[in-house]
């Protein structure tokens, strides 16, 4: 079926920057695993002149647990963490889910186009069942790819940063984008995957560092919060210090740490400390973080000295989206015919 | 998880009317079994004072099909034979789906209330692909009981005209409500089955009348081509006319149309045919019917003429449904804490 021949469909703008989208649940605070994962590439896709969205999806933490604790805190939280790290609003859009509701009115053609076979089989989904706090398996949860499609395609990302494991992730969306552009006619580009070249940063008991295994050290935390953090960290009896991930975790974790926060080798940073131990490495270590993260924390702390601003660029970043949306689903239903 | 403290949940309105959810698909012109069955009873309850919305669900048409054919045509095609039959625009409110976005919003918290396993089981979806024209079940079908309770829920619908048949149909949409406003606080009504009193109207070939076994009397047919329907339909050849639909289905359709549009017992209606057998039976129910759809079937020609009334109705209607979604968007996101 094409467009309603009287009316077609307006014409695709013309991209003139890439369009990235990526974006954190509003579960916690972010840690130095998100920043040398993640965030530090968006201020640099951002300032190579990219138009860089960050989604909240405030909306799917429901998805695998059943409420949502302070997610105003956590949204709050984030954009501090954002604006800390050097994003720039005045460059990219930060928007928030749940303020975005023409977003999700692209989940009933998208839902469509995919058989729940496929829903079942997808790796995001098994994923994301295998880690669920819940008993049963939700319908959010199955569809969850779909809505995760619906994030990426209603502003027509370009690019998608993804870490290895995710880069499965990035396939039904693109799957999605295809077949709907192969039914109704061209809207969608079908997003890349971007992989990050960080590598997996280890946490303070040497495994991969996450929120929900309290071995992170958070952005925000202060520079004693920092030293405390790190001197609970996991090592080993051998003084000599060493970059070994796969047969020291603990102590290569810090180790690279450092080597992060000082953009060197970390066999460098190995070598400098020598014989100190587990102690001097983690004097290293904890300056390194400190003095890394210092003009961050110092910009976080005013910014959250009065969040009016904090709300001020959810609610411009809000505003965009929704624009965006708008103009999407105005395509769409041109592209399906007869809605409108 | 209460509200935000400092910022509590609107107080829901005072239910001062109550609202009535109903609607039909765009996939074609009603019939009089659709007359009979719910249209007749819908400006009745529009009378009796109640807040009647009709969603045309016109997204759901691709729940059992690849393409929506002629979607723009079918939605004014319904617009004109609810006016015909007496829906007042300045008492019911006609919407279609595709306009209001932040009805689809309430997709993410109602998924969420719902496992995998018992939209399996879902005597809905059981039916749906039964009768699905798709090799798949795509994950639209799966879910589509969940989209049915957003449709409903949307706007705290208190009652839903059914068929006896369409009563587990409602199950699901109450159980989100219930265990939304478990977890959540008091958001949704549970909304109330309301069966309708009218037979099961048989077409003209002697089995259920339906728009896709093409053995109905579209409201919207005019006297000759009504005529021409019911010479077609399926007789005996038993001179006398019963009224036996278990044993003589064919021929007592035609005695129960022409019972409808007399507002008599059809056993009379037989009685005062007696031994004329299927000619006189078919004169006496195409004059019945042609006599009753007049009045219905000028005012439908009138509105008919001119297109700008219709898009004028289903354009107030759908900002009313808006903004009827908004207020209850806010009232969710309130309820669930942080969506702000």
């Amino acid at each position: 079926m094409g467009a309603v021949p009287d009316d077609p469909p307006p014409p695709r703008e013309a991209p003139q920057m890439t369009r990235v989208l990526t974006g954190d649940r509003p579960t916690g605070p972010l840690h130095l695993g998100h920043y040398f994962g993640t965030l530090q590439n968006r201020v640099r896709l951002q300032d190579d002149g990219m138009d860089v969205l960050l989604v909240i999806p405030d909306y799917q933490v429901i998805t695998d647990r059943d409420v949502a604790e302070d997610l105003l805190g956590h949204t709050h939280g984030l954009v501090l963490d954002y604006l800390a790290a050097g994003i720039d609003p005045a460059r990219a859009t930060v928007f928030t889910h749940s303020a975005v509701p023409a977003l999700n009115q692209l989940l009933l053609p998208f839902l469509s186009l995919v058989s729940v076979a496929e829903l079942g089989r997808n790796p995001t989904v098994k994923d994301e069942i295998a880690h669920s706090r819940q008993s049963a398996v939700s319908g959010l949860m199955f569809t969850y790819p779909v809505h995760q499609a619906a994030d990426i395609l209603f502003c027509k990302a370009d690019v998608v940063p993804v870490g290895q494991d995710q880069v499965p992730h990035l396939e039904l969306t693109r799957t999605i984008a295809r077949r709907f552009n192969d039914r109704y006619g061209p809207v969608f580009p079908e997003p890349e995957a971007l992989l990050s070249a960080a590598p997996l940063l280890l946490g303070t008991d040497g495994t991969k560092m996450s929120k929900s295994r309290s071995n992170s050290v958070p952005l925000s935390a202060t520079a004693d919060e920092t030293a405390a953090l790190i001197r609970r960290a996991t090592t080993d009896a051998d003084r000599r210090i060493t970059y070994d991930p796969a047969n020291r975790p603990g102590v290569s974790g810090l180790v690279q740490l450092a080597a992060l926060c000082q953009d060197r080798d970390p066999h460098d940073v190995a070598a400098d400390i020598g014989d100190g131990g587990a102690a001097a490495l983690k004097r290293h270590v904890t300056d390194a973080v400190n003095t890394y993260l210092a003009p961050m924390r110092a910009r976080r702390a005013e910014y959250a000295q009065d969040l009016s601003y904090v709300r001020e660029v959810l609610h411009e970043g809000n505003k965009r989206a929704n624009a965006i949306a708008e103009a999407t689903l105005d395509e769409v239903r041109a592209a399906m015919g007869g809605f409108r």
